[in-house]
């Protein structure tokens, strides 16, 4: 397979430019392949696009120069000093297919702002002759989104629509504007996204396939190689209680709680859902500006063991936010272009190793999602 | 299945004492289930005897009473206050059918000395009219073994013991006296147990199977539920150092270089084995009395993701030895009791899940090691 | 000096229980002087009256015997299990002392309410003959005190108090009867206390000495020993983190996020104050019911070095808040009664030592204010 | 005062390299004074030479260009990206003033090896015209230095210089040929350095100020910080173990168990000095070469509080080895060059607060050591 392209809704933010950059670097052969999922040896080859073949474009809201974004993330650590200015060149080929601009949930005309993303897409699809496109959406968080009717059908969300109301946020444009355009969708953020019942039936018109919700890149995924540890072993966790510091613009956007209780949300069931009993646990995600790009979480577990032994355990996961999320792009790009590729319609629960609150599956054993991933890919993402 | 005892090597230690109180208290309806992974819900009915019909006996060196030993176990906050006096009876019951002494690698008569713990696991079995034993042995580790010739075949082995050499150390006697007396075997430790071929040739002659070695009780259990986290997202893993700080007679023993040299060796060679490629890493255990009963593992981690960013993961967990292995050699006992009865013979790989370093297998990702036992006990440990 | 009373506002909480046997345990010699800052080797004799020569008292609202306490206290694992009973007959005599009762913020008559708690104060200062008695309070954490302008003069809080009109909180009430009686005071608790201007020209009237506020037992000692080696070594801190988990009443008590305010402020301000610049920090302060009677506090430290370096620091404390407690009260009661009889009155910011948010003075170096009380007692608490 | 010079033994490696970038960074007004303790606020003005002043030369046995070295700091994150650039000219001035070479503790010239020593530091003085000059040791950690009678006496150490028998390691062939030249001298490191009878009876000869040994840079100023806390609260530390990890060259170094014997020695003492009573307590130092620049420290203290109440402390520290001592190498300089200009001979114990092993006090508490090291400036370090 070849031509495939890869729309960010969110094309400079630091995830974004951290995975254009790295694909880059890829391409010409000055980064490794580490932290990408689908390149780890002994990964089974699904028939995915090659990284080296991924053209990228996209919507932001802001026009800093892709090249300036990557710069200051060299400077605050995630990529290397000097991979910027090497990749100069590519970086604004890649700049020329990146509108200003993307979803307004408070548009006034929502049929010309949906249509507006579609045109943007089909014309990125076409003046390249990619084959197909996903698009993956890297913005902000929103806060939870309050249900309304017109999301229960699409002939509902259509008449809405046609009326001018605007009743979708921005995470959901993207989604609807994707399978609109007939391409397959992922939702990295926490998001509502793809996850109502009329963009479902919109997927399902279309025949494309999507995925989400929020990647899993530090302490949820620590949690979840660990719950089923507990699980195994029979013992009693009686708390797991969290707290997360981020800096960096997605620790800005979390210190709203608006926005944060949507990630809490997304990362508080994986314990009780695994374990199948309530467990008691404050979760935090605190803005600490001085982190920069990294995050940092703690996490303290009570545990009780045979004849009611009392026990702990405790982490401390010190990563770059971007430099863990980017691969996961990449790597869910291509997997969900094979799978439209393969003919895969709707929902992607055998992705579910990427997200904190995967679509389709209530699965958050770590394991047994890998496991369900390389079936996957072993079949071909069929 | 019912009349299976368990005879225990170290019948008098910590990790025999809390494993025999606890049984005696699952009878008497005086404690859960927690910790017993057979127990725990949803796991296979591998047809095993329950833990209420188990027998115990065994030997030690010492003579201390176990209702004393389990006091201490007591104050030292492993078991609840008061529960060795209410099973005061029951304990007493247990204590006829501990035989003070048992093996001794540096015997001038090895026959007699191996002849004598065959008569003693015997005599247990026809004492109490039971259908089969499991021999465990919970004795303190011993310092690696140097290979001998007479370690090669089951007849250099038996020549060696007519002629009064003794060539075994205490652990392989164990496991010798076991397979004489036609028992299954399992040895939660480091030392050399049943892993010489003349030992395996010995078990399959009387058509016994046998499981370990050494116990997953923390530290490794742990890392064996992190690093296929590691492999999975093909995160580069640069350094994984551990400390090991432990109380109690396990610290006091392991404070000795050539008996840690057994379990460091068993426990270092995880990571490595699972990521496939060498992992640096130093690795303590230190004896610090001040512990009692508790155990204590800080782990380091430093990483690699995408573009070379460099991350670390820390966890501390803190436990109690006793209170973490004692039900582990009960459901072990279960189990190969059940396997015997199922027919069988030689090692049991699928028993991987609860050791260190476990024989017929190289396998360490903790979520394959447990679909191999969820699906050795769904077909009936056959 | 001898025949000093403890009269505990709060007599039968984990803290109050803690000291009341503990000290009994003292005079008993069944008990060493482990975390009595004032037994320290080395610690200058002040003139304090004896640990075992200390009577005590006070008000409670509930009626649980102290012995029904000391116990469940020995099952979480604060005091030594056996203790308790063997101080039976001593605990019973102190119950004789304890007044089922109290403040109360919400009365219709203050003046009446007032009068009885000094009642109930000078009653138990004649039955036993004492020379002086310290009211220490030990009750839970208040939500923040509004100002009001009853509070701003004694003239003006008497006309409100006769005028029935209730604008003292519960703490308040108990420092207002400590004056009245004549007794100097401690507030071991972030609650607004003695730390109004009408209740200053109350002891200032009385002549009475006092102290508080907030005993410092955790973190924040920890915050106290550390703030000052960044400071010393011009490391300059970016941010400052910390996450408290408690079980216990106290941690129920503060899961309420009013009460919660008036300690996280109390605990906020040590390290920029101390570093003298504003430094970030999320602080939370969670109740963890499995934690039962321990509390473990998490902080992450961020720094910048010599040519902008970034460090981190982080630490973990695990305690149990009562044993930590305890032997402070103990330590205050003597201080403030020495301080009486040397005939100091007013605030004693020597005693900042033992406080998070010590009244009369600013310095939170931990060093210093050990230097500042073994001074003070050197000098025979003048 | 000015014209100083600071000659470093070891002026190529890590500590050297980034405490001269950092000073000709300050004078090029491109760095703060972050780290540097004489320019904290509120330090007294102890009429030191001005960090902007001081000039360096120094021997190393090799010869790599400062600029590469200052560049592979910068690449291991150590000091800015660009900033060794910046300074390319006045790193060449320096450069000049390096002598490739130095002491070797097995010549068999012992006289003309130190002659040239001598000759070296004086013509740099001469050179640049020097008030006075400051010998510095920061070459990597040697063995323990075994005892031998020449060491008792300057008579016997010159009469075995003389006969070509070379009884000095290099640490102390620098001390000698420090005072020999009239030059102050301030060990950073573990080895012996100045710490004979006989280098000491050299330095009164000569009338030069002297200090060390070990710059105290990450757990162990940690644990002098938070020791007396323990002391102060008369909480019974029952054991402190301590785990360092290191990358970089002196992790390397310190791989060598002879080297980490020193270190070990030194660093071991301090708690149980402060606390009065022994502490169990297992420390390591572990190379771990995919650290690069960093060390990591974990510390895990358990403790006893009232009526027995087992608590724990963890600590980790996450550093870089070189921003933490740089700054503390020019503290130094300008220290001794302060008490040697105001007449101070022999050793400085006031600078114990920069040392694990302070030569002339058994003084370890943090607090106390910086009280002593203010009031040591503030009478002009006389």
């Amino acid at each position: 397979m070849s031509g495939t392209g890869v729309w960010l809704a969110g094309a400079r933010g630091s995830v974004a430019t951290t995975a254009i950059l790295g694909a880059l670097a890829v391409r010409a052969g000055l980064a490794e392949r580490v932290g990408l999922v689908c390149e780890a040896p002994g990964f089974p080859d699904g028939g995915l696009p090659a990284v080296s073949d991924l053209v990228f474009g996209g919507h932001d809201l802001v026009d800093v120069p892709l090249l300036k974004r990557a710069e200051r993330l060299a400077d605050a650590g995630v990529v290397p000093h000097g991979l910027p200015a090497r990749l100069r060149d590519d970086l604004a080929a890649v700049e020329a297919d990146i509108v200003t601009g993307g979803a307004d949930g408070r548009t006034r005309d929502p049929a010309g702002t949906l249509r507006r993303l579609v045109d943007d897409i089909t014309a990125f699809r076409d003046r390249h002759g990619l084959d197909r496109v996903v698009v993956v959406n890297v913005t902000a968080t929103e806060p939870p989104t309050p249900a309304r009717p017109e999301h229960a059908t699409l002939a509902a969300l259509r008449r809405a629509i046609d009326a001018g109301t605007m009743v979708l946020p921005a995470s959901a444009c993207y989604a609807y504007a994707a399978f609109e355009a007939g391409c397959g969708h992922v939702d990295f953020t926490p998001s509502v996204g793809a996850r109502l019942p009329a963009l479902a039936e919109l997927a399902r018109e279309r025949a494309v396939p999507y995925a989400g919700n929020d990647g899993k890149t530090g302490e949820t995924l620590v949690k979840a190689a660990l719950a089923p540890m507990f699980a195994g072993r029979n013992l009693r966790v009686g708390s797991w209680a969290g707290t997360n510091l981020l800096g960096g613009g997605d620790g800005a956007n979390l210190a709203d709680p608006q926005a944060a209780a949507s990630k809490l949300d997304s990362k508080g069931r994986l314990v009780s859902e695994t374990l199948g009993y309530p467990v008691e646990g404050p979760l935090h995600i605190d803005y600490v500006a001085d982190l920069g790009e990294q995050k940092t979480a703690w996490d303290h577990v009570t545990f009780q063991g045979f004849l009611g032994a009392r026990m702990t355990l405790q982490f401390t996961w010190q990563g770059y936010d971007s430099a863990l999320a980017a691969p996961l792009v990449l790597d869910l790009a291509r997997l969900v272009a094979a799978a439209h590729a393969a003919g895969r319609v709707g929902p992607l629960p055998e992705l579910a190793y990427f997200f904190k609150d995967p679509i389709g599956t209530s699965t958050h054993d770590l394991a047994a999602q890998y496991d369900a991933l390389c079936a996957f890919a072993a079949r071909g993402c069929r």
